[in-house]
């Protein structure tokens, strides 16, 4: 059992529902009409749980983008060719993508994994090269790793999580890029949240109805040739990078620091996550609603609702990163506002 | 006619039809899916058309908060005392309110307005003392205030906001307090729009089903007894921070300058701006949605969708802060990322 492999050290606390309590409480004094504050006040209670402090702040900044390539490319469910995860590697590394300029504007540091790119990639100092293998099997006629490459991913995502802690860290954003793994992030999601298959399978990158059909089909086929359980999702149909994903989720929580999901792969992994250990859930933020009609079905599982919905459909974490400002501001209005005694501010009648 | 009065000088020029045209042409050449950036893509093109430049980039950064007082609260219609509008500005001066908390995390800077608060404001150097009387009138008994009044608050904003560019801005914040101004825009939104008062009405600081009944027949009544139309909307039922509100916005969109509006207040005065010249709607950013339910319909009528669907309901400028790095990530996008043949990455198979 994989679960048994990660489980034994594996060792994420509950929130800390005292300070929880006393986040609640100090909203309730604060320079402004209850509750006004919406979903940032809910929020900063949320984050008070998950650090165990009030003072909070996400300062040091990372975002983790995990690329890999899925051997279900053969099947011909992207709009783009399989040379382009490589080509954006390097993109990412030359800061030349979205996730880069994002990055830059939130003041993240931007780390690029090989996790199982179908290409070299030369060594540079922001690339961690753990490549597992070259690209996974073709799931659609069989597992698209073994157990033992499952494990591996996730072991590699713990580790360069805890890498990342020693850097200094207080809030981690999880993103990716691979050809072709809307697809398995589909199929983890029909797997995990028992949805059919042509209700979690988007357009991904951009493709017709007729290629969209194909896709379905292609998700529907790979589940019935894997029929995958629990903790053999991540081996039967999963990636490289969705276990590295699922790995840095699962290292973060350990260590109380909050994770930013991104869109329908980020999530799929937090599936994996939330399978092998279900409390991971409480320590992840979804960063946005992506369009990707998979997205919204595995963060309602994961019992999350997005900060943003602007119709992206990207992945490389920008989601998840565009969100920090938010999570920022949660904890600043907490811990900076003045109280209705300090300011001399009336309350309600 | 108060529209001629403020129309004589009023040149507010339609959007940069090519500016916007090589926005979107750029947009396609950048190392992404078509569309995959969803609304950033969007507002980047509109940000083009409203400054004719492809390089804008919001950096100069100010929200206004304007103040005033209402002789509606004799009614009961909010659940906090009037003498709350004072305090709060002083807590705004003191840097101790939401608004300043997010205005120095988004490095905005903030101007308060006293534009007709029932109480003496001391000098200090962020406030413009501007009190164009000591509160308006009850309009549930009469006018809120004169038409020299009402065009007095629309000067007031252009002269505002001309100063503040004369400071240097690339991008204006619009905001309000005033104990009672969510009846008044609440009365501004149907009169406007058309809509019956119990559907642009909502629950303001906080009231009860009781209360909230009673602050719908008040809007029933101030419309009754003063007919509003057109141009006179303002005068009859609005509020002095929401004149200058709508100065600010009419004076910003002259300069090309970008307007994010907040809430339902700050969008009853853009429908205040619209009615005088409706090419102000081409220079204004809905920051986020309010639980207010007059505010969506509020912005539906101005072809608004906001970018933030948080929950809030406190006003001051807070969601259309918020919304600050989301405007300047779509500019960054725009300009920083690399292009397909720059990055040397393959388009769609």
């Amino acid at each position: 059992m994989l679960k048994l492999l990660i489980k034994e050290d594996t060792l994420i606390a509950p929130l800390d529902v005292d300070a929880q309590q006393l986040a609640l409480e100090r909203q309730a004094k604060l320079t402004k009409p209850a509750g006004a504050l919406g979903r940032l006040e809910a929020l900063s209670v949320r984050l008070a749980g998950m650090t165990g402090r009030l003072d909070w702040l996400p300062t040091r900044r990372a975002v983790i983008v995990c690329a890999a390539d899925h051997g279900v490319v053969a099947q011909g469910v992207s709009a783009y060719p399989q040379s382009v995860t490589a080509q954006m590697v390097l993109n990412f590394l030359r800061g030349g993508a979205a996730i880069n300029v994002l990055a830059r504007q939130m003041e993240a540091r931007v780390i690029v994994v090989d996790a199982g790119v179908a290409a070299e990639i030369p060594p540079h100092p922001d690339l961690v090269s753990g490549k597992i293998a070259w690209g996974t099997a073709d799931m659609s006629v069989g597992p698209a790793m073994t157990s033992e490459q499952a494990r591996q991913s996730l072991e590699l995502g713990r580790e360069i999580v805890a890498a990342e802690i020693a850097r200094g860290l207080d809030i981690l954003a999880v993103g990716e890029m691979g050809i072709g793994n809307t697809t398995a992030a589909s199929a983890i999601i029909a797997a995990v949240t028992g949805q059919r298959a042509d209700r979690v399978t988007g357009r991904g990158t951009g493709i017709t109805d007729e290629q969209w059909a194909h896709k379905v089909a292609v998700v529907e086929r790979a589940l019935q040739v894997n029929q995958p359980v629990d903790q053999d999702t991540l081996a039967k149909v999963g990636g490289f990078e969705i276990g590295v994903m699922a790995g840095l989720m699962l290292g973060a929580a350990e260590r109380r620091i909050p994770v930013i999901v991104d869109g329908l792969i980020s999530t799929s992994a937090a599936l994996i996550a939330a399978q092998a250990d279900p409390l991971v859930k409480g320590y992840l933020i979804a960063g946005h609603r992506s369009v990707e009609p998979g997205h919204y079905i595995a963060l309602e599982w994961l019992g999350l609702t997005p900060l943003l919905d602007l119709e992206l459909r990207l992945g490389e974490g920008t989601g998840a990163v565009l969100a920090i400002p938010l999570i920022e501001a949660a904890m600043r209005t907490l811990n900076e506002m003045a109280t209705f005694e300090s300011a001399g501010v009336s309350g309600p009648a």
